[in-house]
């Protein structure tokens, strides 16, 4: 089969960044084009001396291309991602642009009205494990936020399976990465480094897409959501704590079954036996998940964990381009964990 | 004045390290002995070079006292404490031994018979923003652990005031320095740095602390906890996320001035309007606490945050010192957090 | 006596909010007065929540003080010098203005001609292991950058003992809060954290200062030096490698002891036995200095290590305005390092 | 082409964990058999949960393998080699054993009698870029320790053009994992966590390997050599930053020519124009090197960087292993580095 060529929307970012990284190594794809307003004309190796051996130049516009992937942020990239769709190039959004699929909700959260409403109901939110044959199908995919990623994956065999009430907490752990490559106080290293702390308190923006897909798991029941992120002094890596009761008494090995046969055949999630660490997964696609039962207050506690910028952004959405275009989906994402 | 002295029961740990520090600053008493088996005869300056300015052997048994700062583990530290008391020197105990008040407890949770039951009664629980007085009159007290310092100031004016249910999740994120000097493969640096997990899960023994004070502040209602304590890759630093649902609906400025006035004379206990960070509480023996009401689901955030050595053993115990030795309060303890 | 008032000039970076924390809790000074232009108005709680305790309101320009301590960037402090002295303030500026004896190197290396070089003959290198009497009698201390301090320190004995060749080879290592509060990439968390880098290799500002000051040491012999420094991902602390080529055999034993003798009254320089730890330092003013002979070479190598906002700046201020308003040279300064 | 059998002895040490992890994902090989003494009858993710995805038994005997790398420590290591070379086995000694071509300069600083001293003058030094074909046509390598290979390769042009004098020092500085996974206070967490510190000042055993390879680039000048290892609260990484004085005025541009050249066909060496940050090669077989002049003193200043479990171990086997068995030399080591 002709390699398919593909291009990176926004590179310059670290999840664009790392998209590139993988997309490089990838068998099935040709990276043919990567975009960057202000770093147009400058070789890939000077904004990311890891990416040498990457011989491109950053481009002001996307060349041509089957296939591109989305890094731009909210907003900007709706406009990027008509356009493409325009010229009957299939995209994934790594934005939050259309995650959400109420336009007013989005309105809500991200304090802009949406550029392109009308494509929010096409839009296949990227979680292969919950919506691998539309994703296959789909011209536009919303690739999942990192937070939402992490803990969707942790509740959906305890909801799908009506396992716990509705009422849901998400105490989740995440590091520096995910702020971004932007220049702020709170990812200044003197600032960070050494400490922990909660943010996004009145309301975090992942916090409604969440709700919205752990909705779609329960069905009938209305689910409350209480999601509290924090800032842990690490560079990748997020852990999310989620919390519900249980309706009937279980044993966690009863538990740990259900999850097992949930995500039998998924190459990229593990239930585990032992409390994971971030460090398990780091540079890689797995999202490692450990149920556990207090009886003392009949709650089910789900931890998981994944690379923030792998699974949790560019490795996502490399999975959902597999998917796309007829790859095999482990495809290029092979790599283990670089531990320790 | 005359100087009391004051002495050091296993100083070869990092809250016994941290003791020396803070003792040998204070003006109020002079140390006069420290102890530790496997290191006796040596000079403390050798094990611990920061602090080579303090001059002293340490010895195989604890010198003429008139009170005594026992860092020794539970068990041993029990047996410490009951040679202590008979010869008349008052005791403050950082181990678990006379935490609990129920022997059998202690037994289920420590697997060791407790050696003096018949003073569980008389030691009072260290926390002087709840037991000042009871402290002050002692002669044995039972230092906090440091999650039960950090989780029970968070939430004892919400119980105290009945403004939340008794059923309380607490998510806590500690240090590594909290595992002590032991070394362990979990606290080795490449295992355990860049990473976060949850550990502890089958229940960890700060939890039946945590609930036996919560159950004291929250009356008739029968409380019911989660606790579930996550490893974070610093050295020094402890915050907690407490869960609870709010009995009516309040707005976080009533909440915040309900714990303003809860702990309005406070000298180590502040209610920020900011999430805190750990690092402001780095090496000092404040307190920082920041409510939350989650309007969407009705749930009242409460955010910790201490230095898990200081206010979470060292600081607390001197504080302990100087109300059973009626010095000032805060004698020995204002130096500012060492930030960044 | 009375404590003297004193003030500091820009207190909104890392080492004006040291100062803070050190002038809080000196016996023998009241602060009395804190500027800081962007943040005048604000309660210094408000940008720095860890100094809470300390209640004043940043200024837009100094009250009335008997001395004052500048935390401004180079060029801009020298302008805030000359109208202190005017006023009869002593001041000692933390900035590089004063440092360098030649007006002309100073252009050379800060790129700006120097506002008052007729203020540089006057002005007192300020450190007092080397120039304590001339401190005491002046009322213009330029306070030593961190680089220089802690390799003048590790290198005089040597030196003014005339135990090396004066070609000499400093390695330095240094935490990222050196690099200040401003946000640059190469302080963004993510891009510093795992990782070291040197950094300044066409020629770091602190080189003419350090060389001046070795050359003043070395007498007739002309300096050669060749300084590298670089970037450690830690938050504070400094440990500088120097070599250089012994004149004649010698045992380490027999250095030691010249470097025990030269250092002997010294309450912050300890010649230490074992390699130091930039950690045994945290928080305190201390330097810890330790020879090595290489018998293979016949070169003596000197490591020292610092806290590099506090002996390596607002530490050794504190020292100098001890000395300069007649205070014993150690107040404010007890505190033992914060370990680990 | 028939999939080479190979194994891997040791597996449980970190390196061990490097290569299973680089094996398992290379195309031209199939991992047979890991051993490991005590950990021999656990499946290899119960050791290394990141590798759950390799399902293996960790022996404790090695299978019919055609080579093998082993990651024993020294001295079993050798004993292991020869049983291997019996058996007609290549193999590839990752531990000290074969590196020093003087049996007696190995007794003298590792303090035991090579067990088989026969074997040293057929050992090949396992540095590609400088013994490549003397690798492909042997069957025992030795295999460079981690310091060696940073520092020979950012030394070797200048030693080989003849372009510095031979009195060099290299101060080197490594992330924690060098250390292993064997537990010591020097590697716990709080310990070694914010801190940087220098250590082996008596001798580090990689001096004379260092020294050895550097003398044989020199010819007939001696070669004095010192060199300062320094240990970063980092888990991955190693820097070295090499001073040697220019036997003639030269252009940093002049020197770079002389570097690229060296390295023109090096698929693993990169000549680089800005200071490398470790992190650049996290993961990857990858060295960075850059060389500097000051002319102010006339030395040359040579940084590099790498991995120091994968270009300085694992990743280096690999690349030997490719080698000795006629592959592609970068076969299985395409991954690029995980940034940030």
């Amino acid at each position: 089969m002709e390699p398919v060529n593909v291009g990176i929307i926004n590179v310059t970012g670290y999840i664009g960044a790392d998209l590139a990284r993988l997309l490089h190594q990838h068998p099935g794809v040709n990276l043919v084009s990567v975009t960057g307003r202000s770093a147009a004309g400058q070789n890939i190796s000077e904004v990311f001396p890891h990416l040498a051996n990457i011989d491109m130049v950053i481009e002001a516009e996307l060349g041509e291309v089957d296939l591109a992937i989305s890094a731009l942020p909210h907003g900007a990239s709706a406009l990027s991602v008509v356009q493409a769709l325009e010229e009957d190039i299939k995209v994934i959004d790594i934005s939050a642009d259309f995650r959400l699929k109420d336009a007013n909700e989005y309105k809500q959260w991200y304090e802009v009205t949406h550029p392109a409403p009308e494509l929010l109901s096409e839009a296949v939110f990227g979680l292969p494990e919950l919506n691998r044959s539309q994703i296959a199908g789909s011209r536009l995919i919303a690739n999942p936020g990192c937070y939402p990623t992490c803990s969707i994956l942790a509740l959906a065999p305890a909801l799908r399976e009506d396992l716990i009430e509705t009422d849901i907490i998400i105490d989740s752990k995440s590091g520096v990465s995910g702020a971004g490559r932007t220049l702020k106080l709170t990812t200044h290293f003197a600032e960070t480094n050494e400490s922990v702390s909660a943010y996004g308190l009145s309301g975090h923006r992942h916090m409604p897409e969440i709700k919205q897909e752990l909705q779609n798991l329960a069905g009938d029941q209305e689910v409350s959501l209480t999601f509290i992120p924090h800032l842990i002094p690490m560079t990748r890596g997020m852990l999310s704590t989620c919390y519900g009761k249980l309706k009937r008494e279980s044993t966690v090995e009863e538990i740990t079954d259900i999850y097992r046969e949930f995500y039998r055949d998924e190459p990229f999630v593990r239930v585990v036996d032992i409390p994971p660490q971030t460090k398990q997964t780091l540079g890689s696609n797995m999202c490692l998940i450990h149920p556990v039962v207090d009886h003392r207050t009949g709650r089910l506690i789900v931890i998981s964990c994944i690379d923030n910028l792998v699974k949790g952004g560019a490795g996502q959405a490399v999975q959902n381009m597999n998917l796309m275009l007829g790859l095999p989906e482990t495809m290029g994402l092979n790599q283990l964990a670089v531990y320790p």
